[in-house]
């Protein structure tokens, strides 16, 4: 067990800190050039977290409009106009058009416009709106561009992420020690949220908790069974720091655990150190993935471990690039990423041992710090 | 102060509890019937909580396929396919196809289809997949059609909702003797998660918490802003209980309030209750919006009541009918919908004051029972 985990006095709980006016304003220079690369009149985004990327703006019915030349412009309704002026007062913040109001505004907006980007995750009402408003516009989906934009990591971001995965670190080590015997899987999530809300911003996604045979479920949701000693205990579980996402999964044990659990641990172990070993600048995801899958697949597990090998994390907890077999990126120093090979036994185990990687210069920086054998 | 309030000793963390099977085969019969009203060949539907909906099953990648004839199919990956035989063995389930292989997929199950369902809210990327694996169909968005049908709940849901309004009174009412001077905003809003956590499974929303002037800020997002005594505080909040939502705003005053507070308070709580009396079977939505507005008009104070009257609540937080302007929906026993009429004056203060009300066969009953007059 680490001793020198942060005490949970330096924190309580407290909104989400933005980072400095600077690093949007350096994403949104970024954002100018794709939509000039891409030969574009504009983009126009709704989506939320998206938006507050390049605005460090967050209100439901945000729509931000970027162009190759003219100066972007942000809109919102009423409630938030105050708080966008405010937040970013380098940006231009306008009132948002009403929704009967779309069409003509639109046509006024981007008269003459040839090809606007959008992301092709807003919904299909909306985008047949879109289309519908400006009939001669080619559409184009810009989604896997802002993808690669947001995988490197500015030096800001790596702290603000290193920050998130040491107070996960924080929580998981502080619950330990006061774990009960007879709770079950959602009572121990109720206790690692409440400890989530207080030292950060709450989860970053549904902490999954599996007693026992529940493990060999990836995606277990947490139910009434009961924790006891000598039962292997799975924690999948993320804090959300700053607006920042970490995530990290370990099998714990309280007493000796069974023979089983321990060839399964000791495999998704070496597999995790191997393709940790293999993260370096140059190196293609695929790859990665293969060296964790070979692994498991040669000790006899191979279908067993039906998930990719790991996925980017940021402001998003799923980003770019994923240790996937199929997924050809290239590592660039700044990715951050998770590794988390696993082993699935329905009816008998399952194990899977998940930390974070900083991709550097010459090879990665293990983010996690919590140790990987907590049998005690 | 109601001193008969739920017992937190009746509480404890827990996983949400379905309704009995028999409530979503009711719905699916429902939606078979829409089916083959609207001349569909099926619907496809991949929203979470639509197809939580009809199926009592949770999965991120469910896809739910209902046709005219045929039995219902719910199609989901590996990891939850066992779950969803053991919760709904009434119900057909499938491996869900992998992305690469949905043309040919679709090709095959809808062969001949000529009108396929679908939500307005899918992904403009997966809908474009969709028109493209089948080029012949006509997509037709029946996602109005959906919003009626959840619109009036069963005896079961309504018990439900009951349940779900109560624990959030609980909630709220157990605060008030605990609460602090000096605690921030976003404090206040981590110990009222906390508790939702606790009797329920957390919030349905983000709560709201104003002190002061931030009232007038319609979403005002909980900031370090500190309550003292004296100060107003606007709270607006909802817990989750069995998948269902509550929602509820008061005004809360420790203390004396000021003479404007009291006068705004008085205009908002005449203009809640008399709109809650005009809610019936037979009468438009519209002209219940218009009572409440009426009254805040003749105050003098229409401008400062920007948004809508009420929406309705059932698993999601906002459903059909909407107490607005322009919804002509008639009421009909089984609705619930909130009343949450407000004044708002940027920099000076903000009121609201929400209940959620259930259309019975005669009026309505009012859910909510925490009082208003909370100035202790």
């Amino acid at each position: 067990m680490k001793t020198d985990a942060p005490s949970f006095e330096e924190f309580g709980p407290r909104p989400a800190q933005n980072l400095p006016a600077s690093e949007y304003q350096a994403r949104m220079k970024r954002l100018v050039k794709l939509v000039k690369r891409l030969k574009l009149d504009a983009v126009l985004f709704f989506d939320e977290l998206t938006n507050y990327y390049f605005t460090g703006l967050s209100s439901d019915n945000g729509v931000l409009e970027v162009r190759a030349k003219d100066e972007p412009v942000y809109r919102t309704d009423f409630r938030y106009l105050v708080m966008a002026k405010r937040v970013a007062p380098w940006l231009k913040s306008e009132a948002l058009w009403r929704p009967k109001d779309e069409a003509a505004v639109l046509e006024g907006i981007f008269e003459g416009a040839r090809r606007i980007g959008y992301e092709g995750s807003l919904s299909a009402a909306r985008y047949k709106s879109l289309e519908g408003a400006l009939p001669s516009v080619e559409w184009v989906d810009v989604r896997s561009h802002l993808l690669a934009l947001r995988a490197v990591k500015s030096p800001a971001e790596q702290q603000a992420i290193r920050k998130a995965v040491a107070y996960n670190d924080a929580v998981l080590q502080s619950w330990i020690p006061h774990r009960k015997e007879g709770e079950t899987e959602w009572e121990i999530r109720t206790r690692l949220r409440g400890l989530m809300d207080y030292v950060g911003q709450g989860e970053a996604f549904d902490t999954i908790v599996c007693v026992g045979k529940n493990g060999a479920e990836c995606h277990h949701e947490p139910d009434e069974t009961v924790y006891t000693k000598g039962k292997p205990l799975l924690i999948d579980m993320g804090v959300k720091v700053d607006h920042y996402c970490s995530d990290m999964t370990r099998c714990l044990c309280w007493g000796k655990p069974a023979k089983l659990f321990l060839e399964l641990h000791r495999i998704v172990h070496e597999a995790n150190r191997a393709a940790i070993a293999a993260v370096k600048p140059g190196a293609v995801c695929a790859d990665i993935d293969a060296v964790a899958r070979g692994i498991i697949e040669k000790a006899g597990y191979g279908k067993a471990f039906a998930h990719s090998l790991g996925h980017g994390v940021g402001l998003f907890i799923h980003e770019s690039p994923s240790f996937a077999p199929l997924c050809k990126t290239v590592l660039e120093p700044g990715m951050v990423i998770t590794v988390e090979p696993g082993i699935y036994l329905p009816g008998r185990a399952g194990v899977r041992l998940e930390d974070m990687v900083l991709v550097t210069k010459t090879g990665c920086e293990v983010l996690t710090q919590t140790p990987h054998d907590l049998f005690v």
